[in-house]
């Protein structure tokens, strides 16, 4: 039995493409003592890990990930055998391992998955109930927190975030929510499978006129999770004491030089407030967040919608499409098909 | 008798110089029915004012001032004659006049001042208990609210809102109040005179190591009322969960493309809210905000500071020297000298 892997082949230039990783067999790892055996199940991609790729990137406690290696990513599986003091044969873990079909797990970067959150699909720990679905959850409730009368607009509607964003505005109450994409067919998912009242493509030519009439009463909550120059065009449309929640810079990733907006000053004049937020900074509130969306998802009021890759050797063209805007839903490989 | 009346003679390229406007004496305004005539005491020195010079500038409500008009300006003066309903003579009114010694007032743009906001000089309502003064305080108080072991950095310290933002922040217990300013010669002054710890004069060529020096632990609260390129450098010092009130951009009123900070994924990795706010959106508040500001002044912990040109014909200078960074603390013009 191999151990299939895919490593860090070279260094991205900008956006990740699927020939900067290769997929390689390599023998099966042994643990030792104080070591487990995990088959991960689900890789999920994230681009926040774009940001390790690069030469010199990360800091002492997580460095940049290094050439030939395993590309570090986030996943579930189980504990196949282990020679750990607390992980034991048959657990379910989440933690950050790597792009592979088995890996050695020996530190504190992984969390067992209690027995009443193994009732739902193991992928949603990495999607709907899993970091992305609370950035929506948080970001909603804590900063846009979207009145009856109001206008929601969420960037990259169709992506991790951006799809369980959409659903919660819809769930508060929000009269309407709109969301920015990459193509009309997922604006038309979004749509049709999601309850978004409309879409703007981003890549169309007369954004002004897309921006007016898909939110003609202006923009009340903005849920920024991509970052990028779209700002600009937002912020002419914001209203009075909008609120834009702001959790992610996937734009900016593969951007050398990203420019911040012109009108920075549309911020003063409609007294908006842009507030920063990254979900792992609120490890407390983790229960109440996965509560509430169990709750939502149990009610049939919230669905889980993911793109998945066949095989964990598919794990570099999956990250490449995320980051090509081909992805719809929480982006997952499937280790095993 | 005659009114003198400085005119907008141009329309300003970028910051205003001196030679925009032309100081004239006209005859004496007469006053209708429903009129009152004001001889203004003190012209506020405003950079917002700007707005509404250049043309096709303002809205239906307030359009861009006209060239060969008198220009548009807040000041305070005296009810010399009325036939106005409500106004009569000996007043002392507040209002959107104009740059002149003596104004016809008809229109809702005029609050009379009360008996008991007589008993300090009447300037105070242009300066630290008027617009610039309640930004202050509104900014820090709702939005900043610096705890006891912060950094307080606030920009354009030497100016009318800096000026009052330092004393305030101080006043609740910042542990380090730092001003960025135009020349060391007003840092000093900060120091010297209004308690600020220290000083970053933004001109120097090495602000990266100025920001280290002043403000060694970073930033946590940075009262930005001028908005502009300095943004980028605070944000590569600003703390978790920092707050960045932010109320002006005079950098921007006179750049025909201004450009944002390429480091906006700063606020989110850091978690900052920066939020916007306008003071004049908050007039049920005034009395709160006046009362507080009262009080600190008779208690000695606030100080009003001006820098006052003599003589209504000055106004030109006045405005142009605001721009040009020359002044320290509020800037009014006293129209009799």
């Amino acid at each position: 039995m191999m151990n299939t892997q895919v490593l860090l082949k070279r260094r991205p230039q900008g956006a990740p493409v699927a020939e900067d990783f290769e997929a390689v067999d390599n023998a099966m790892p042994q643990i030792n003592e104080g070591q487990a055996l995990i088959k991960n199940q689900y890789i999920s991609m994230d681009a926040g890990f774009r940001n390790w790729m690069d030469e010199g990137a990360g800091d002492d406690v997580l460095p940049a990930m290094a050439l030939g290696e395993p590309v570090m990513g986030l996943t579930v599986g189980e504990v196949q055998e282990s020679r750990h003091p607390t992980l034991k044969a048959g657990d379910l873990v989440m933690g950050r391992l790597a792009w592979e079909r088995y890996s050695i797990a020996s530190d504190d970067f992984l969390v067992v998955l209690e027995t009443h959150e193994q009732n739902v699909p193991t992928h949603y720990h990495l999607g709907i109930l899993g970091d992305t679905g609370m950035s929506a959850y948080f970001g909603l409730t804590d900063i846009g927190q979207p009145a009856a009368n109001e206008t929601v607009l969420i960037s990259a509607a169709g992506g991790a975030v951006g799809y369980v964003a959409g659903q919660i505005a819809k769930i508060m109450g929000a009269a309407r929510v709109v969301g920015l994409t990459s193509s009309d067919a997922k604006g038309e998912r979004l749509k049709a499978e999601l309850g978004y009242d409309d879409f703007i493509n981003y890549r169309q030519p007369n954004l002004e006129a897309a921006f007016q009439s898909a939110c003609p009463e202006g923009i009340d909550v903005y849920f920024d999770n991509v970052g990028g120059p779209i700002l600009e065009t937002v912020l002419n449309h914001i209203n009075v004491a909008a609120r834009i929640p702001f959790c992610g810079a996937v734009a900016d990733y593969s951007n050398p030089r990203p420019v911040g907006p012109p009108n920075l000053f549309q911020i003063v004049t409609n007294s908006v407030r842009l507030q920063g937020f990254m979900t792992h900074l609120q490890v407390s509130r983790y229960p109440e967040a996965r509560a509430q969306l169990m709750t939502w998802l149990n009610q049939g009021q919230l669905s889980s919608v993911t793109q998945e890759y066949a095989g964990v050797s598919q794990c570099g063209t999956a990250f490449a499409d995320l980051f090509a805007g081909k992805n719809f839903g929480k982006t997952i490989v499937a280790v095993d098909h």
